[in-house]
């Protein structure tokens, strides 16, 4: 991939993140995630007028311009329109000082569209529910990206799929496998962490659930009744050091969603420990996993038992592997400079006419 | 009160309903009643470029622009912030075609204001929360209007108090009292039902309970367990039709609210139909209510027994006519009219400089 020139990285970019949490998050907030990591890996890779739109405590080396104290995740006596409205405005009112705004923060930022003149970037991190779809539809005339070729709504016009990448640095290669199964995300039906434990249960092999609880009903009558402290234990939310750790005693992970994954970065961040993954080919899991190389895909619970039976045919080098080349915050961050790129220059073409 | 002059009627106005409701709503819906009221009495009085943003069912004749097929809490196949968000930015996108906005839908629509030229007037229909106050503190070089001198913000710069007015078509004056007492409302704890049943039951005299369950777990243990087919009677919402003939069976109507009443729309409807009414000394009631002339105000349920027991010394025609001249929608529209002159007195003078 050729590198991009040095006089696009003098653009002014202004990363819009949400303020659900810090930007990075201090554990769960996959948005704020991403918008860090889109951040600090474009300043580190030389471009130099980078924003960061967050909370007042996050942390970054680009420039963090902020309105908002807190996420209102984090500090609940906030309504969270108020916080989510009132930070979304500032960074239009500022549209002028930017050459593009790159929006990581849902569909409200779209009805400021008509009042800047400013190009802006949104990348769609997922369509919670279908009804969202109508702004979308009401606001086609500026670009798009999603974060795989599967979640993709056939009415928008994107720009291209970027993978979301992950930071390496936190994730130990190991070649020696776990003798545990490993499940982790936010506990809640859609992740199917209830299909995990039945895997454990028939495979015979012992299991450790990390990650919030979204859906606390869901916990308590699937998830909860299971858990003993021996063989099938809960740990809660895992920071990047814990997660690391927990990856050491991992034999394989487990990621049996029942609805269609959108990207799976608990996917990648496992395959950068070494760790091959067994997961549901639904959405976005056979764009992530090399089904055979770096893991499985599987289409139910009694698949995946036969799957945890072939782990030690996968090359768990192959799973790093794959990650460094497709994954990484770097090819992410590469993936999104060529999109810049090309926005100027349909901008440039636009304004020519 | 001199009339307004015939010049300024030919401004065009913006009327900014919310889209929770029709417009006016069919049963319950309090700002899009309001919102609908302002609209209707303008053209009545011979304004000639009213133009009311609200669901597309909605009824006016005014112009009616929409893009919200159906109200989100009739239409629950919505997320409300979709379609608010959407209505809000279309009436900005168009806030050129106006000499003034008047908003009638709570805080969001003050963030586009950085974005339009044209005034903005917002009545503040009520502070859901205090967390929305970050939002209106944003936003003070903009103009407010309260619905009561008690329903204010000291931090905020407000150019006068204009009451909510009633339509009185569908309000006949009785001069003969009913035999019940009557409660009409949204059912909450903030409008105290429960008291209105604990007067009921300590005075001896059946009551009637009318309106929207708001809170269903308060319904569920404060109010259905005292109701029966006789003395304490649930009916549920009413109609204009309906509550007419509520009316015409009130000895007198409880108001006993256990927060601040902002307006007290109740209050109103209840005196225009020559009911008396027994109101909480809390937030705007002594505003709405002349004591000891069109009702009473009391502290707590056992004045206002006492309280029933003086009824008979209220003339119902004096109620009757505090409405006339404080509370009908000729009122509030005279009053708004004095208010958008103010604006464009005070824009005139800003533009000059």
């Amino acid at each position: 991939m050729r590198d991009t020139s040095d006089e696009i990285k003098h653009k002014r970019i202004a990363i819009l993140s949400p303020v659900a949490w810090r930007t990075p998050p201090r554990a769960y907030g996959a948005w704020e995630t991403v918008a860090s990591n889109i951040t600090e890996g474009l300043v580190s890779r030389g471009w130099k007028n980078i924003t960061l739109f967050a909370t007042k405590e996050s942390v970054t080396k680009a420039k963090l311009v902020a309105f908002i104290e807190k996420g209102y995740e984090e500090d609940k006596s906030q309504i969270p329109l108020v916080s989510t409205s009132l930070h979304i405005s500032k960074v239009m009112e500022r549209a002028d000082e930017f050459d593009l705004i790159h929006n990581n923060f849902d569909y409200l930022p779209l009805t400021y569209l008509p009042f800047i003149k400013t190009p802006m970037l949104t990348t769609i991190h997922g369509f919670s529910e279908p009804d969202i779809l109508r702004v979308y539809h009401d606001h086609k005339d500026t670009y798009y990206v999603s974060i795989s070729d599967s979640d993709r709504d056939s009415g928008l016009p994107y720009l291209a799929t970027v993978y979301n990448g992950i930071d390496l640095s936190n994730l130990t290669f190991r070649q020696t496998p776990g003798n545990k199964l490993v499940w982790l995300g936010r506990i809640h039906l859609d992740k199917g962490t209830h299909l995990a434990i039945e895997v454990a249960k028939k495979y015979n092999m012992d299991l450790i659930i990390a990650g919030i609880i979204q859906d606390q009903d869901y916990f308590d009558n699937l998830v909860k009744p299971h858990l003993n402290n021996s063989s099938i234990q809960y740990i809660g939310p895992v920071n990047p050091t814990a997660r690391d750790a927990l990856f050491k005693e991992a034999y394989a992970v487990i990621h049996l969603n029942t609805i269609p994954e959108r990207f799976g970065l608990v996917m990648a961040e496992s395959m950068a420990a070494g760790v091959p993954v067994i997961a549901m080919d639904l959405g976005s899991c056979r764009e992530v996993i090399a089904d055979g190389q770096t893991g499985y895909l599987v289409n139910n619970a009694d698949e995946a038992v036969e799957a945890v039976g072939k782990i030690d045919k996968i090359d768990r080098k192959n799973c790093r592997r794959h990650v460094e080349e497709n994954f990484t915050i770097d090819c992410m961050v590469r993936g999104y400079e060529k999109v810049y790129e090309e926005i100027f220059r349909l901008e440039a073409k636009k304004n020519k006419k």
